[in-house]
C-alpha cells in the first residue's frame, strides 16, 4: 500500500488515535501533498479527526486548490477556527480564491481586528510586496534593553514567522533599524537595542513587484525584508522561504513563456486544459508562419526557375531564428536580474550586430561551401553567404531590441519576444535570400 | 561623482579614517560590487587600509573573479589573515579557483586543523552538497538542558552561519535531530534538548547534486539542511541563502541552455567571448538545418512542378517546431521540479500525442482553408491538413520523450533537447508534406 492508500484505510476506521499515529512527526508539506489526493468525503473526514491547529498547519503548506476545496466543504465556524491558527497572509490568500459572497460572510464571522487586517492584505495585488508579506513579525522599541527584548521575544516568538531578525521602531512607530537575534543573545544584558541595531536597512513599499523584492533579498542575503508605507511605518515582512517560491515561480514563468506555455500548465494537466493553454499560442505562431509563407510566395517565379533555392532557403531563416533566440535569452536573463535597461545600455546593440556579422560570416561560409559542392554554382554560394550575414545581423538587432522595448512598453519580454523575433528572422531571411536570388537570377540559371 | 569615483578619490588620500567613514554602515555586497570596478593598484591600497576582518566580509560577498584577483596581488601572510575570518566553505571556493601550486603554498601556511578541513571541502564537486556546504554550524548533545544549550549558543553563535536551527547529536556524534532556537527560548530552562527536538530530519549526503538539495530546502521551507556521511555523522550544513543562489543559477542555466547560450555569457560579455560561446551552438544547428535542406532537396522535382509547395512547406515545419517546444518546456520544467521521470510517467506520452492531433487538426484546418483561398486547390488544402496533424503528433511525441530519455542517459535535457526536437520536426515536417504532395502529384498540377 502506498501512503495515500494507507491514509484512506486509516480514515475508513474513523479513529482519531490511529490517524494521530499515522501523522506522527510527519512534515506538514508531506501531509498536504497526501491530502491533495483525497476525495471530498475523505478530506472532510480527515478534517473532523484532527485539531483545527493541525489542520491549519497542513493547509498553510497545501496548494490553493486544496485550500479552496476544503473551505467549500466544511461549515463556516470550522473554517474560522482553522483560520485563527493560520498566519494572516495565508488566510488572505485563501480568501482571495473563494467567491466574493463567501469571502464577505467569512469576514463577518471573524474578530473585528482580524477583519480589518485581512481586508487591508486583500487590497494588495497578488504579486506585489504587500500581497506576499506576512503581518506576523517582532517589532520592538529602540529604547528596550537586550534582556527586556529577549523576554518579549520569548513571549511573542511562538506567534511570529521568524525570530532571527527583530525590527526596531521609534515612538512614532517608524522603522529605524534591525537587530539580529544573535546580537541580542551575545550582547550585555543592559545594552539598548538602539546601540546594537543596524540602521542602514533594506526595505520595500507594498506596491513593489515581487520579482524586485526577490532580487533584493537574494542580493543582500536577507532572512526577511520589511515592507513599510511612505511614512516608514512597518506594514509587514516577507520571509526568505516565501522569496524562494517567488524566484522559482518567476523564473519558471519566464522559461515557459519563452516557449509559449502557460505557467499554470503541468505535465499531467488534463488534455482539455493543455489544448486550451497551448492552442492560442500556436494560432499566433500561425500568423508568423503565414507571413513567412507569403514572403516566399512573392518569389514563386524565381523558385520555379531555380528549385535549389527551395531547399536552401530554410537554412537562412532557421539559422536567423537560432541566433536571434540566443541574443533574446541573454537579454531576457539580464532584464530578470535587473542588470540591463534600454536607456543605459542601448549601445550594447552594436555588439549584437557585430556578433551577428561574425557568426553569420562563419556559418554562411560553411553553408555556401557545401551548397557549392552540391550544386556547383558559385553565385548561389555567394548569395547564401551574404543572406546569412544579413539575417544574423537582423537576428542580433531584434533579439537585443525586442525584449527591451517590450519592457519599456510594460509587456512581459519573456512572453512576447520570441514571436516578434521569429517573424523578423523568417520574413527577413526569406526576403533577403530570395530577393538576392532574383537580382542575380541570370547567374543562377 | 558616482560611488566608484568617490571611492577612488578617497583611496587617493591614503587615509584610514576617511575610508572608514566612507564604508560606514555599508552593506558588504555593495562594497564588493564597488571593489570589482577598481584597478589592481587601488584594490591593493584598499586592502591595506581596512582590517583583515572587514576585508573578509567584503570578499565573502564578492565574485570569484575578484577574490582570485586580490589573492594574486597581496602577500601570502595577508591572505591567510583574511582567510582566518572567512567561513571555510568560502575559503575552499577561493582555493579552488587559484593555481594548484599557490593553493598548496597557502594551505601550508594555515593551521593544521584548518588545512585538513579545507582539503576535505576541496575534495567535493563544486555543484554537490559537499561543495556548497559550510562547516560553521551549531551541533549540541541531546542530553543538554535548554539553558545549557542557550549559553553554548551565546558562545558559539558569533562564529556560525546560522543560529536559528541547532543540530542535535548523540554521543557517537550521529545526527539525531534538530531544534529551533525559538523552541529553546520558549521552553522551561531544565528541559532536555532531546525532549524538544524534531527527529524526522531531512538531510542529504555530500555527493548529492545541488539541484536536488535546493528542491528539498524549498519544499520543506528549511533554514538550513544538514549534510551527513553514511554513518550519519554531521559533515556540514547548507543555508537557505546559498540555496537561493543555487536555484537562480540552475534555473537560469536551464533557460539559457534551451536557447543554446552558455550560463557564463552576460549581456556585456566581450564580443570575442560571445562569439566563442555562441558559434559552436550555431554550427550544431547548421547540421540540423542541412538535414532539413537535404530532405527538401529530395523533392526538388515535385517542387519544380508545384511551386506553391515551396511557400507552404515552412508552415508545416515551423508549427511542428513551436508545438514541440511547448511539450519540451513543460517536461523540462517538471524534470527540474523533480515531478516526472520516464519510468513512472511514460503513459503521459499518449496525452502529448492526442494533444498534437487536436492542435494539428485545428491549425491544419485554418491553414488548409487559407491555402485553398489562395491557390484554389482542395487537394493542397487536404495535404497540408494531414501533414500538420502528422507533424504536431511527431512534435508532441519527441517533445515529451527527448528530455526524459536524455535525463536517463545522464545528459542535461535543457541543453540538448531542442536540437534533437528541431531536427525531428523539420525533417519529418518537410518529408511528410512533400511526400504527400508527391503521392498526390496528379491532383496538384
Amino acid at each position: 500500500m502506498n501512503k495515500v492508500e494507507t491514509l484512506i484505510h486509516v480514515l475508513s476506521e474513523d479513529n482519531k488515535e490511529l490517524l494521530t499515529k499515522f501523522l506522527y512527526d510527519a512534515h506538514p508539506i508531506d501531509v498536504a501533498i497526501l491530502l491533495d489526493e483525497l476525495e471530498d468525503e475523505n478530506l472532510v473526514r480527515f478534517n473532523s479527526l484532527v485539531t483545527s491547529q493541525d489542520m491549519a498547519k497542513f493547509l498553510e503548506q497545501s496548494t490553493i486548490e486544496l485550500q479552496v476545496r476544503l473551505i467549500k466543504l466544511i461549515d463556516f465556524q470550522a473554517i474560522v477556527n482553522i483560520f485563527s491558527f493560520m498566519s494572516k497572509d495565508d488566510v488572505a490568500d485563501i480568501l482571495g480564491g473563494v467567491p466574493i459572497k463567501m469571502r464577505k460572510d467569512l469576514l463577518k464571522l471573524m474578530k473585528k481586528s482580524d477583519t480589518i487586517k485581512l481586508e487591508e492584505l486583500l487590497g494588495y495585488a497578488e504579486d506585489s510586496a504587500g500581497g506576499i508579506m506576512t503581518t506576523e513579525y517582532i517589532a520592538l522599541r529602540r529604547d528596550l534593553t537586550t534582556s527586556e527584548a529577549l523576554s518579549k521575544i520569548k513571549n511573542i516568538g511562538p506567534k511570529t514567522e521568524i525570530i532571527e531578525t527583530i525590527f526596531i521602531i521609534n515612538d512614532k512607530k517608524e522603522l529605524v533599524g534591525t537587530v539580529d537575534l544573535r546580537d541580542i543573545l551575545i550582547s550585555p544584558e543592559d545594552k539598548l537595542l538602539q546601540d546594537i541595531m543596524r540602521e542602514n536597512i533594506i526595505y520595500v513599499y507594498p506596491d513593489l513587484d515581487q520579482e524586485h523584492v526577490a532580487l533584493l533579498v537574494s542580493k543582500y542575503d536577507l532572512k526577511a525584508i520589511p515592507v513599510v508605507n511612505h511614512r516608514k511605518s512597518l506594514l509587514g515582512i516577507i520571509t526568505v522561504d516565501d522569496i524562494i517560491d517567488v524566484i522559482v515561480e518567476e523564473q519558471t514563468e519566464d522559461m515557459l513563456h519563452l516557449s509559449g506555455v502557460s505557467k499554470e500548465e503541468r505535465v499531467d494537466s488534463s488534455l482539455l486544459t493543455s489544448v486550451r493553454k497551448r492552442l492560442p499560442w500556436l494560432f499566433i505562431n500561425l500568423i508568423t508562419a503565414f507571413l513567412a509563407s507569403f514572403t516566399v510566395g512573392l518569389f514563386e517565379d524565381v523558385i520555379a526557375q531555380v528549385v535549389a533555392l527551395a531547399a536552401a532557403m530554410p537554412i537562412v531563416a532557421g539559422m536567423g531564428g537560432n541566433a536571434g533566440t540566443q541574443s533574446l535569452s541573454v537579454v531576457i536573463r539580464s532584464i530578470a536580474l535587473g542588470e540591463v535597461d534600454l536607456k543605459n545600455n542601448w549601445r550594447l546593440i552594436f555588439k549584437e550586430v557585430f556578433l551577428g556579422m561574425i557568426n553569420g560570416a562563419a556559418t554562411g561560409l560553411v553553408t555556401g561551401f557545401i551548397l557549392y559542392l552540391k550544386y556547383g554554382n558559385p553565385y548561389l554560394a555567394l548569395i547564401i553567404f551574404i543572406a546569412m550575414i544579413g539575417n544574423l545581423v537582423i537576428a542580433g538587432f531584434f533579439g537585443f531590441l525586442i525584449p527591451l522595448v517590450l519592457k519599456v512598453l510594460g509587456i512581459d519580454p519573456a512572453l512576447a519576444s520570441s514571436i516578434f523575433l521569429t517573424t523578423a528572422t523568417d520574413v527577413c531571411g526569406f526576403f533577403l535570400f530570395l530577393g538576392l536570388a532574383k537580382s542575380f537570377l541570370n547567374f543562377l540559371i
